[in-house]
């Protein structure tokens, strides 16, 4: 028994401060671990050379505020200095990046005993290098340091995007630029800012406070707000593209301008989820007097020379009610709705060139006679990332890193821009510029949204940035765990909020049974959430069993993996883990109840509670016959049922462990 | 054994969802349980009868969300409507207060098991009775319910504060929020907002842009955010009210405008703490000029009918210094430095009575001729409240209320402005406005703030808002652990930042043995911590064993409780309680040494895990001398200088539980 992890240390597993070079996440291109340790003191210094004043110098003094956190090791204000090479930290910086696509983001980082040697062509490259030596932060009984060794990385894709939709649910300030720490962390660079929909219309437009103003809840961010915003992600070296869906997803527009719209209104802010009907009048020249000068408003507003003018899930049936639009179709030879939205983003480009932006859109924008300058998002499948890089368009995949829809971290990472036996040519393949993780806002909260978003987007930013060749997933798992831990550390609130979220559902401190449930309970993939006869709305509270679950259940993934091992190799060490973890669970139920006794909001979670309390019932039989290599016939029918009802959802959620019970049904009953 | 709390929900026990009448935190002036329960439902409506539109239509939507967030219940969007009374929660509200002190705060909330009615002369009456009700959110079998009764509530006090200084370290708008929510949870009603120091001057000036720009390391709040917070605060029934403390304290305004200072300059940030010279030039025209510009321009930006000019702990050094200004004081028969700040408060009195606005000050400012229109806070002493009241001067307590001294919070409970016995009379006893609590900035970061307010300043509120009749201390500290938990249900971090904190500390999620010890862990109180050794200054990482430990430690006093209880009426429950709380200290020795060896900054707390254990052994030893009723005397020595060890501090904080050594080691020792 000795030898036995406790079960307890099982379900707390996490890294340890003693980071190396295999714990980096995302995996450089180029390491090579050295000898010795470069150790830090009250000492240590950074020293700066940049050829101009760059982004470096605040940055560094944000590493070492970092630095300090993590180690408590006090180092003085003026750590951060121009000067020469010294024994602490020296960063050499050559230029200042203009932050636009195709910026060169390398870095080499060469650690010594002595000395640490940071060198970048940009700043954003050094502050690359600096996040990747904070991973490396170590310790040992001499107290913390630094490994030595040398790093030579680069970006595999120039483009490594997460999409923020803050107006489904509203998102303030602080998340934003919580998650931007997260994304620089993560060396993501891009923050697509999905600024308009039919719930929501979340930006101050001075030229026409009626959009914000009728066309929120009073949630949305003031331009100076956006300003702010827009400084903090430059100081991490993160671009940041706006868009504005149009000409569907609009409700919200024209709350306040119903004279934008198909059809007449009036229209009131949506409050359901979906594809809803309302799109802007593309045959009207008064539309694309407002759209020039609320676009020209936001151009100014924005710096990115990118520019996302949305363009899916238009349905045309206000079009295709509107007399008038189709005798505007007849007139212009408009064969059907594509080609009139067609129409529509031609006008809008030219406003966007105006403005010397570079316009983007999903897929549906991908249509004959559009100019080749603007940039498809690959949403509905690979198939649009094929055909316009082929042709020649600069693409984005985000198809298969659609976060929202609470699959696995594993699924993410398998999914490669540009994958072995990719048939596009090395000229098409220029144009796959990276992806983009989409974090679709329908069913998060601002206390749920961070850990919808991380650790599994760590995959998604690896995809991004490493070689082709990393793709271990197993290994990716093992390090999402530190990188959950680093995140935490830096601002993030996807572990810390769902314990205040557990305390709050149950009223109380004591909240171990609801945690050993949810540690197994992942919220319903894909959109099945939306369809378990709960009427979704903005208004439903996002404080229940599904939104306390996360994707990617970690505890669930590792007793998927300990079940595995075991039937790989069974042997007495491996039984009596998975002995006790289905003890816990099978006794878990009756606290569970207790629990909900003053705590109705679980009760949804009891039918849950009690498949896992019957899963471990059969688990438990099952694991007995496997050792004894004696299955009992007559239990096999019952046994199957009750894995078989265990895939039932309910609260919208799932227990994420039933695989592995099959596995060891498969085993025990059909070795 | 069967009958033995487990120690672990011991460790965890907190307020459940059953509230009841008894759980009201601060206590209402009177309260009449009723029979029977309102019990909530999906159809839950609130309907509001308002004579003209106040605070309380957002207000009820606020509420709304929250008791959807706690119960699930998806009430409908349009739940908080005008109309008739009906079956759900009523309120009535005759008038919109003017937000100024001495309006009317009372409610009355009677709850009937169809029906729930709110009365109120003002919305903030009826936004403190939502308070109260929120509170008595009571669960059982059949679903969430209110529980039937009557209250009539009205404050004490009409002034009850919060200090929070933002210039020794910065705080966010992000915190201020937070607390704003956290303080109408609790009936406070003033937010006196500490924005300029010696470390940093922290808002933006548009007439003087050097004071902020020059005089803070960048952080400040910008109008824009003032007007916000404001808002916010105002919604929820909270005054706001500044303070530019003048003329010492004043070392940030000097660095953009040395020319107001009473030395040549130039000046830079303050970074340590304590009393510095610098001070305003009070002989100079030019100085009243640049104040009557500011002053006015931060009269015209807060609303509130009061400003506070701090005047405190002016040492005088570099009037003294400066022949120029002794000059002044000869030509101008101004006896001492006294005299001289008494002129100089009267030049400022006269902008501020300009404005419309009354002065307040620290309790210095109280010298002979200031008039008698300006409102004293009393910090240094007892003796300048009744001093002030005595002579006619309106009084805030604040000497006792001092959160940021770490002391517990029975303290602050016994801390009455008009105690039993008071020699004040009617008229002197009408001048005593009320309280505030002080959250001075010396040792606070954004992430640890929240736990330095929270939940000690609930007793500050409740000994401000409730009959002084209502002073047991142990009712209190029960209540204190469910208002603690509703505090965190509404947003603050005072639980979850430690949680972040000692993840990051241990660069693990393994923090089990860093939480045993920190649970019975106090940073020291008053100002001892600033003489330890350590070199504090506004850059120390506060992220350290005496940051992570909390003021008031709850499971300390569980244990000196539960000991006092033992000793009391020795059994042998009572006895294997405290037999296993101290082998699982004895045996947290071992395992903090392990976790240390990867978490070097978590050493400094060797010490303290070395003496808890110490002091677990020789508790036991204690307790089995005691259950046999045989001291061996040969031990004594042993003991006692073990115990009296314990006392000493490590990593600025101390053990918080040998206070209950002391007592069994008399209870053996000395009979």
């Amino acid at each position: 028994m000795r030898k036995i992890i406790p079960l307890l240390f099982l379900i707390g597993l996490a890294g340890t401060a003693t980071a190396q070079f295999d714990e980096l996440l995302p995996v450089p291109q180029h390491v090579k671990p050295g000898k010795g340790r470069f150790r830090l003191g009250p000492n240590f210094r950074v020293v700066l050379r940049e050829s101009t004043p760059s982004r470096i110098r605040p940055g560094a003094n944000r590493w070492l505020t970092r630095l300090d956190g993590r180690t408590g090791l006090n180092l003085p204000d003026t750590a951060a200095t121009q000067g020469f090479p010294g024994d602490g930290l020296n960063i050499w910086v050559r230029t200042r990046a203009a932050l636009a696509l195709h910026d060169d983001e390398s870095y080499v980082l060469k650690i010594t005993p002595r000395r640490i040697m940071l060198e970048a062509e940009t700043d954003l490259g050094a502050l690359h290098g600096l996040e990747t030596l904070l991973q490396l932060l170590s310790a040992d009984a001499s107290g913390y340091y630094f490994p030595a060794g040398k790093i030579e990385d680069a970006p595999r894709f120039p483009w490594r995007g997460l999409l923020i939709d803050v107006c489904r649910h509203w998102q303030p300030a602080a998340v934003i630029k919580r998650n931007l720490d997260g994304m620089a962390a993560m060396k993501l660079n891009v923050l697509h800012w999905h600024l308009s929909e039919d719930q929501g219309f979340r930006i101050e437009s001075r030229r026409y406070p009626k959009l914000h103003e009728k066309g929120s809840n009073g949630h949305y961010f003031t331009q100076h707000e956006v300003r702010d915003i827009i400084a903090y992600a430059d100081a991490r070296g993160i671009r940041v593209v706006p868009e504005f869906d149009l000409p569907g997803h609009a409700t919200a527009w024209f709350v306040g301008h119903p004279e934008l719209a198909s059809a007449p209104g009036p229209y009131t802010i949506e409050t359901g989820f979906g594809v809803f009907d309302p799109a802007m009048d593309p045959t009207r020249e008064e539309v694309y007097t407002f759209l020039d000068t609320f676009l020209t408003e936001m151009c100014d507003l924005f710096p990115d020379a990118y520019f996302h003018i949305g363009g899916d899930e238009n349905n045309g049936k206000h079009w295709n009610a509107n007399p008038k639009i189709q005798a505007f179709m007849q007139e212009n030879d408009l064969a059907d709705n594509h080609a009139l939205q067609q129409y529509f983003n031609q006008r809008l480009l030219k406003i966007l060139e105006k403005n010397g932006k570079r316009m983007m859109g999903w897929d549906e924008i991908l249509q004959p006679g559009i100019p080749r300058n603007i940039v498809i998002q690959s949403w509905r499948g690979r198939e649009a990332l094929v055909q316009a890089a082929t042709q020649g368009y600069d693409v984005l995949l985000s198809n298969g890193y659609y976060i929202d829809l609470g699959k696995p971290a594993a699924e993410h990472y398998r999914n490669d821009p540009l994958p072995a036996g990719s048939q596009l040519d090395a000229e098409a393949r220029k144009h796959v510029l990276g992806g983009e993780a989409t974090m679709w806002g329908e069913l998060i909260s601002p206390e749920t949204i961070d850990s919808r978003i991380w650790p599994r987007t760590c995959a998604i930013a690896e995809r991004l940035w490493s070689a082709a060749s990393v793709k271990d997933v197993s290994d990716l798992y093992r390090r999402l765990e530190g990188a959950s831990l680093w995140l935490e550390m830096d601002g993030l609130r996807h572990r810390s909020n769902r314990e205040i979220m557990m305390r709050r559902a149950a009223g109380s401190t004591a909240i171990q049974p609801l945690a050993t449930l949810l540690d197994v309970v992942e919220p319903l993939k894909i959109y099945q959430r939306h369809h378990q006869g709960i009427p979704y709305s903005t208004a439903l509270p996002l404080t229940r069993i599904p939104d306390m679950a996360i994707p990617d259940a970690p505890v669930a993934r590792r007793f998927r993996t300990a079940m595995e091992d075991y039937l790989r190799e069974p042997d007495e060490p491996g039984r009596i883990v998975l002995t006790l973890w289905l003890r816990s669970w099978r006794d878990n139920h009756a606290a569970y109840l207790e629990l909900c006794e003053s705590a109705p909001l679980l009760r949804e979670g009891i039918p849950l509670s009690l498949r896992l309390k019957s899963l471990a019932v059969v688990g438990l039989e099952l694991l007995e016959m496997h050792a004894a290599g004696t299955p009992v016939a007559e239990k096999e029918t019952v046994i199957a049922r009750t894995i078989a009802n265990a895939r039932e959802p309910s609260a919208e959620s799932e227990l994420a462990v039933v695989e592995a019970f099959e596995m060891l049904y498969r085993t025990v009953y059909a070795p």
